[in-house]
This record gives structure tokens, sequence and C-alpha cells, in this order.
């Protein structure tokens, strides 16, 4: 990719010099705008010798079980956010995609070591990878998005705070006056989907709502699992569902559709992350927001202060509620269906 | 306070030449020891031109209920180690102790405007202070030690994972042989209280020991509360006590040889903070550890997050297992007594 200084321009909607200021860190334009032209040369590829990295100053994002390469998926925004913090300070980030299969075949540290890595982010990895046990072991500073190793100071936890934002959820669905509240996300084989169902559980009592366990239902990420788990929480008798993600949330909305239920008149669908693809919908989705890009930046703060030995243990960020049209307040036939 | 560049060398073991040169910030000393000159010259109070704080960038940290003025007190590191990394981005920070009285007569906001603050840090407050409530609604990014504020984006919570801390007591009394595990701690008015009693349920659930009612004790974090409390847990018959601070700790051992308990023969004690007196009672406590500077460090992280509109939540360190002499294997008479 070979990206110009006048595409750059283009993007910002600023001139050419401008640009070409920022990128060279003249002191006649604001830090503000600096920040963001080499922002926005990161995110498009471009570099200057100013940027360029220093000697032996790697880091390294290991991907596995997400999506990354373009911004409506969910990866996209987290890499991009880790990338601009680096860059600031001088590191040189690889991204690595991983998988079971080389998990098994090299150790964590020693393909740190290896690779001349000084620390590392990951993304997207399952409680039994091979690489999460020996997390317990490394000295290697490492942030896990999503997953916690409990009492070793190289490694911290970064993720948005499940507990506030499925409340969220739940406290918007029943001041719209829904009692039969269901869930429906991904089954519990990571600590957030863990902490999610709790959340639920909390948040329900906390709003004196019974929970019903036909009202509850684990499937995986993805669009289809809704034609497996939908049937039943429509039969159950539910006025709402908090789904796991927003691809669940759409196959769900999807599913209710072709059932004759209306989103919303028969039934609200809350979706969580706010991918972009939650406006696009019919309805667009009600969802819980992940800030995806400042989780990355985050993530590189928190891997910046392990790398000093400031032992980072968890570090969260705000959910926040982004209100859109597939919830409504409950209707009395809905209800009753 | 005067404090002269030679003052700064003599504490450093470095020569007068080598200070000038790290607050001068020359290129042919190292980076760090260029910072650990200027985090020293913090310290003590020292201030060139350099370092001297941009027009209106002004901090504030709101003290409450926390020693801090000399080194062997809680809050001393907390506010060093924010201290050291404000200088570094060229804020004044200032500091200012508050009480319930200020609070009533002044809004935090209207604090916060009047004197020109961009951000806080608030430590020691307790749950029923007003500015507590006041920070559901305020826009000034805030950071607070040890308590958390639902919903609103612009605070955050730092602290100690007081989970893994009181794991870490449980488990090693448990390695120890110990089975008749005492907490006491103080009353639950602030989140951190509630957690580590939380934590003390999880953690000896999670090693399959008996909770037993009377082995739990509920005073304050002073050394006096020991006298009230102990005796009630010796006679239950427990064999091992864990304390909720350091001072409590050392009231405990005090009360256990008044009693005619020998520490750690007949019974084991842990602290929690490891403060600079864990090391000089008789005998030395063995604590979990809460890293002080870097809670500090982290804290100006966090506002500096906040302040930048990344709206992180919650953010906790490790704590850290200092074995000393107040712990030991338990003893067959002991566990009999």
């Amino acid at each position: 990719m070979s990206t110009t200084i006048k595409e750059i321009a283009a993007k910002l909607g600023i001139s050419i010099s401008t640009v070409s200021k920022g990128l060279n860190g003249a002191s006649d334009i604001s830090e503000e705008l600096r920040q963001m032209v080499l922002d926005t040369a990161v995110e498009m590829g471009y570099q200057t010798k100013r940027m360029k990295k220093e000697e032996n100053k790697k880091l390294c994002i290991f991907v596995e079980n997400m999506e990354y390469e373009t911004a409506n998926q969910f990866g996209y925004e987290i890499i991009l956010g880790f990338k601009q913090m680096a860059t600031r300070d001088h590191w040189e980030v690889s991204l690595v995609p991983t998988n079971p299969n080389v998990q098994s075949y090299e150790k964590y540290d020693s393909y740190m070591l290896r690779n001349g890595f000084s620390g590392a982010f990951l993304v997207g990895f399952a409680l039994q990878d091979d690489w999460m046990k020996q997390l317990e072991k490394t000295k290697y500073p490492t942030v896990l998005l999503d997953n916690y190793v409990a009492k070793n100071p190289h490694v911290a936890y970064i993720g948005t705070d499940s507990y506030e934002g499925i409340d969220l959820a739940v406290d918007h669905l029943a001041r719209l006056g829904h009692k039969k509240i269901a869930y429906f996300s991904g089954s519990p084989n990571s600590m957030v989907t863990t902490q999610r169902y709790e959340a639920y559980v909390n948040s329900m009592n906390a709003h004196n709502l019974v929970i019903d366990p036909e009202m509850i239902a684990f499937g995986y990420y993805v669009t289809e699992s809704a034609r497996h788990h939908v049937p039943g929480l429509l039969n159950s008798g539910a006025t709402a569902i908090v789904c796991g993600s927003d691809l669940m949330a759409a196959g769900t909305i999807q599913e209710c559709i072709e059932r004759g239920y209306k989103v919303p008149e028969d039934i609200s669908v809350v979706g969580f992350d706010d991918l972009p693809i939650a406006s696009f919908t019919d309805p667009p989705i009600t969802t819980i927001r992940q800030d995806r890009l400042n989780i990355g930046k985050s993530a590189y703060y928190v891997l910046s202060s392990l790398l000093n030995h400031v032992a980072v243990s968890r570090s969260t960020m705000r959910a926040q509620l982004i209100k859109r049209e597939s919830t409504a307040v409950v209707e009395k036939k809905a209800e009753s269906k």
C-alpha cells in the first residue's frame, strides 16, 4: 500500500502543506491537528522517517477467532487504536494471525523470544488455547482482550465493563415496561461470556424481574445461531431479547420477522458491540456500544504500564447504550402472546 | 522547602553535574537516569523552569481520612506516584485535604470550576460523602481510589485487586495447614471493604474451608480496634487471622501476645497494605502488598485517559504476598486449643 500525502489531505479535508507540517512535527500547527494527521497516516499505512521505529522496539498483536480486515469488522478499530498509540512511542507493531495449531507447534515464550518482541496484545483467544495456559507463567508483558489470567503480574486483562453493559440493556427494557426479558448469548467459554450471563441474572434481580430458565439460550456469536434458539425464546412468551452480539441480534430480528413477529412492536431486541452493521439492519439495532478504538488505545497504555513494571491486573472501559429502533414500549398484546 | 541540587545528588549518590544534566534534559545521560533525577526532584520539592507547569494546566488531589505526610503513611507514595507522572506532562498538581464540612459548603463541580482544575484524583472518600453522590453527574474527569461510581463515563475507579489479594492470604495459610481461618476487617462502608469480605468467603469456599460466623469480625482500620474483636476470634478456636490492614494486624499481634498466644507458633496473622511498619513489628508481618507508588502512577494514566475521552471504568493493580514472620505451619496444639 503506497498512500500519498495528497490522499491523507483529501481524507482529512485539509491542505497538503498542513499534512506535511503534521508529519514533520512543525511547531506552527496545533498538537491536536498534528496527532490527527499522524493517527490518519497510521490508519492509511503511510510512513515517514520521523515515524520510523527504533531498533529492537517490537510489539506483537496476536489475533485469533476475530475478523479485523475491514472497518466494519469487530477487530479493526481495536487493532487500529493500539497501533496509533504504539506508533507515537516509536514501537514497531507486528500483526500475527494465529490458531491452535500454531500454538501447539511453538510455545508462547519461545515465539516471543525468537521474534524479538518485548510484549504482546492477544485478541480473540479461547480459554482452552495452549498459549492461555502458558500465560500463567510467562514473564513477557502481555495484555489479553476479554480474558483474565490470575496472579501473574506480567499479564493484564482489558475489556468492556460487562456488568454495566448488560445492566444498561435490561434497565432500558424495564423502563419500557418489559418484564419477560430473555437472554441469548454465546456459550460460556470465555470470561466475558460468563460475566455477561452473571450480569443478566444480577440485573434481572435488581429490577425485581423473574428469571425463567426457558428464556435463556446459549448459542454461537454468529447470525445463523438465532435459527436454533429464537423459536424457543418466542414460545416462552418473552417480549424482549437481550443478545450477546449485534450479529446474534441481527439473526434474532430476522428470525422473529420470519415467524410473524414485528420488531419492535411485538418484540424488542437489544444487541451488543455496536458494530457498523447495527445501523444498517431493518430496524436499526438498539445496542450496547463497546468503544473499540479506545479499547485498543487503552490496551497499549496497559501494555506500556506492564513494560514499566506497573502491574495492572484488569482495566475495563465503560459500555454505552445506543438507542435505535429495535426496542419499544411493551404492548399489552405482546405481553399476553 | 528549598531543596538544592546538592541534596538531590547526595540522595541519589551521583554527581552534581549529573543531576544538573538530568534536570536540564541534556542528551548525554540515559533516559532512565534522567527520569530518576526528575522523579527525585519532584519527591524533594525541587523545581526548575523546565519543570514549570504550563498555564491553566491544573489537576487536584483531594484527600480525606488518610494520612500522607510522611513516607511511612498509607497515602504518601500514592500521592508521590501521581505527582511524578503528572509533572512529566507539565501539569500543576494541587493537594487539597477535605472533609464532610467542606463538601456541604460547596459543590464538587463548582469547586473544580472556581479553582480552574481540569480533573481530579480523590483519595480516602467515604460512600456517604456529599461529593460521592455528586460524582454520579459530574462532567469533570475524576479518578477515585477504592470507590466506584456507576455509569458516569467521566469517573473511573482505581485500586488493588481485592479478590486476588485476599485469596493470596487465604491460600498461603491453607498451604501452611490452617483450616480455622478468621477474618477481621473494617466495616463495609466502601466498595473495597465489601469486595474483600466477598473475597474471603469465595476463597474459603474455593479451598473447601468452613466459614464460621464466629470467626468473622468487623471493626475499624486502626490498631486499637483489635482489643474489642480479637478475644472473640481467639475464643472461636481460630488458628489464623486475616486482617484488613497492617495496623489491624499489628494490634491483633499485640492482643494475642497479651493474652498468652505466641505469634506465629499459636496463631498466624496476615496484614494488608505492606506499610513500612509491617517490617518493624515483632514479629514482622506477613502481608498483602498494595503497590502504592504504582497505584498513584496508574491513577494519573487513568485520569489522563479520561481527559482524552477514553472512558476507563475500572483499573486494578495486582496484589502481592509478602512472606515475613507472623505466619507459620499450624501446630497440632494450636489447632485443638
